[in-house]
């Protein structure tokens, strides 16, 4: 009889966006006249840049002919992508990362999800709360997450993040041995200095602890004194992976890039103490379950490194942050408590109810669509956030409509 | 500290490929002269079919304007492609299945690869020998297989495929649980009939066990005896998971598409008797752990299903079809005995003497690239593989240089 891996019935429904999809619905037959604003999922609404859609066209053209076309490319990504992004944002930074130590891939969402492979289902994830769910889910599949009490948990340390501590995780007083963190964050928009980032690069060396750092959001980044790269800190290449991805920065949620650092220092430990390259596992982790990426999408994620490339990716960023900026600007102005909305696409706005509440008075009031803080865990209740992906004229007529409905 | 998945430190290291790269190496250095014609990896060497470039082209221009830009897309994949899917390559040969049994990803391998992911490690895993690796890796990394004692490991079935049963695997006479299928064969080009596969559907209804069947080579089959797909066996729908790929059938190696077929009345069992549909944990899985293939990749792959794309597809296939037939005949006239060359782009030859030995021969003698059997499994040994996969003329000149040195 074949036995499923009953790690996947501990799973939490996932609800959220199955709700959000029921209220909106239900809202829209009530009221067919009104059109919906949606500020809710965080996927991008402008085009591609040109230099990347110029440069697809012609990878095309490639693949259409016998001296051009390409077949299977490096399961590792090709080495005219991993040495610019080691130029562009690494070197150009200060940072030194070797091409070898990158591995493109076709999304962050995968690479968060799959790197816990690399170990023992006996470690201590410390995971924060709020955030994106991909970091806990992957790991109750896997059978690393203990039993559901009241919502959270058994196995996994929550590093929660509120108002009383500005959003920022607290180190824990207990070892723990993984340690996802995420800045800019999703949901909250909190981004962490290199002082703080410093004090988790130095607890992960003192316990030998491995910190996974989603830095997705990077290219929001504006103010000098924000890390763009966990490697900024000292000592971070011993103990620090660290996950980008072209799907905000350009535009490519629909075209799937993103690439993993896991620099050569990088070790886990076997029982017996033996120190093993997380670099060489995740690359033979890499070669035997994918395949690589798209020539035509490489031949796009590198187009951005160029002078015309990152001019057309800033200016794509400057208008979403200037999204943000409206709104953060326009819900503070209502006397709302806001975190984000500034080096990063999202606002998170403590609505003084319950999550669903508050998403339910922007719907019927407003006819906003958000997402409810809940969705992001237990610390999210309270709060909505609302993502700055739209274009300038919905998200103004956004903010009108709450201005008139909600005072 | 953090421990690692020790799982890792079980696997064979994958030797073959860098080997083959070493001794190819060292040939051309002492020969700079001779040009090395490589009949060796399973990689398409013809461009993409015009339908396919054209869509991409659209597709890419699509992306770069608002009204047609697509950001996320379904993780199962678009509705469009499913469809079609469904029509083309199911209905249209007579088996019924729906588009939201179809999951389209970026590639066989990682969907052989992953689908392991929904099982309990305690079920029994019988996997033929020669074959594709992955199957057994990915259950090696996951702690299934058990302990490597001279070269095999303590808890895999082993389905040997020989000369003495047609290199078809024979129902095992214990019970094992999930059992890993491939036809045609990758490394031995064998296919099998439907009655043959009738028998394996059998027995996975009785013994409550999966097939994980990998039809990746399925569009060189042109005989009309040979099974398309395993649901064209009465039963299968209940125990059969089909994996697809663009890659071999349209050339897109290098661009990245492929599909897995999960039956709603496929299920798996909890400890305590509970049926599980593996379509729903398929659906969760990739929800969780990826995030859809590339919009643009998935409007190329569509384009195979009209009818000029059957037409170029067919085409492009023919002609490593014909040069399978020259590779069989030629080595066939030399006395060798051959499996494969019909219905698969790869011919399996008995070398009569050590894999290695073989390769080095046609190397050294011939300046010809093959591939060792052994790199597929113990039962390898003693054979290598010839692939279909090149020019016609360098196939041509292959034959003649075998013809004249090897006599």
């Amino acid at each position: 009889m074949v036995y499923i891996n009953e790690n996947f019935l501990r799973l939490q429904k996932s609800y959220l966006f199955v709700e959000i999809a029921r209220r909106i619905e239900e809202f829209q037959e009530k009221n067919p006249d009104i059109e919906i604003i949606r500020l809710g999922i965080g996927d991008v609404t402008l085009p591609l840049p040109g230099v990347c859609i110029e440069a697809m066209e012609k990878a095309v053209k490639d693949m259409g002919k016998v001296d051009s076309f390409k077949g299977y490319g490096p399961e590792q990504g090709y080495l005219f992508l991993r040495e610019k992004i080691a130029e562009w944002d690494f070197s150009k930074r200060g940072v030194s990362i070797s091409p070898d130590e990158i591995f493109v891939s076709d999304g962050a969402k995968c690479d968060t999800g799959n790197f816990q492979e690399l170990f023992s289902n006996e470690i201590k994830v410390a995971i924060p709360d709020p955030v994106y769910p991909v970091y806990l889910d992957t790991n109750v599949m896997a059978g690393r997450a203990g039993e559901l009490l009241d919502g959270r948990y058994s196995n996994i340390l929550y590093l929660e993040c509120t108002e009383n501590n500005g959003f920022l995780p607290e180190i824990p007083d207990t070892r723990v041995d993984l340690i996802y963190l995420c800045f800019p964050n999703n949901p909250t928009g909190a981004t962490i200095s290199k002082q703080e980032l410093k004090k988790w690069v130095d607890y992960a060396r003192e316990n030998k602890a491995i910190i996974l750092y989603d830095a997705a959001y990077e290219a929001f980044i504006r103010d000098d004194d924000i890390p763009h790269s966990i490697y900024e800190i000292q000592g971070a290449r011993e103990v620090a992976v660290e996950f980008r991805s072209f799907s905000k920065t350009a535009g490519f949620t629909g075209v799937r890039c993103a690439y993993t650092v896991v620099p050569r220092e990088c070790v886990g430990y076997t029982k017996s103490g033996d120190k093993i390259s997380l670099r060489d596992m995740w690359l033979r982790r890499q070669s035997t379950k994918f395949n690589g990426v798209s020539y035509i999408v490489q031949r796009g994620a590198e187009a951005i490194y160029s002078n015309d490339g990152q001019k057309q990716v800033k200016e794509l960023i400057n208008y979403y942050l200037e999204n943000a900026r409206i709104i953060k600007t326009n819900m503070q102005g209502l006397g709302y408590t806001c975190v984000g909305g500034k080096n990063s696409p999202y606002i998170w706005i403590n609505g003084r109810m319950d999550s669903w509440e508050f998403f339910d008075l922007l719907l019927k009031r407003c006819g906003i669509v958000c997402t409810p803080g809940i969705g992001f865990g237990k610390c999210g209740d309270g709060y909505i956030r609302i993502s700055a992906f739209n274009f300038r004229d919905k998200v103004e007529q956004a903010m009108d409509r709450i201005k008139t409905h909600l005072k």
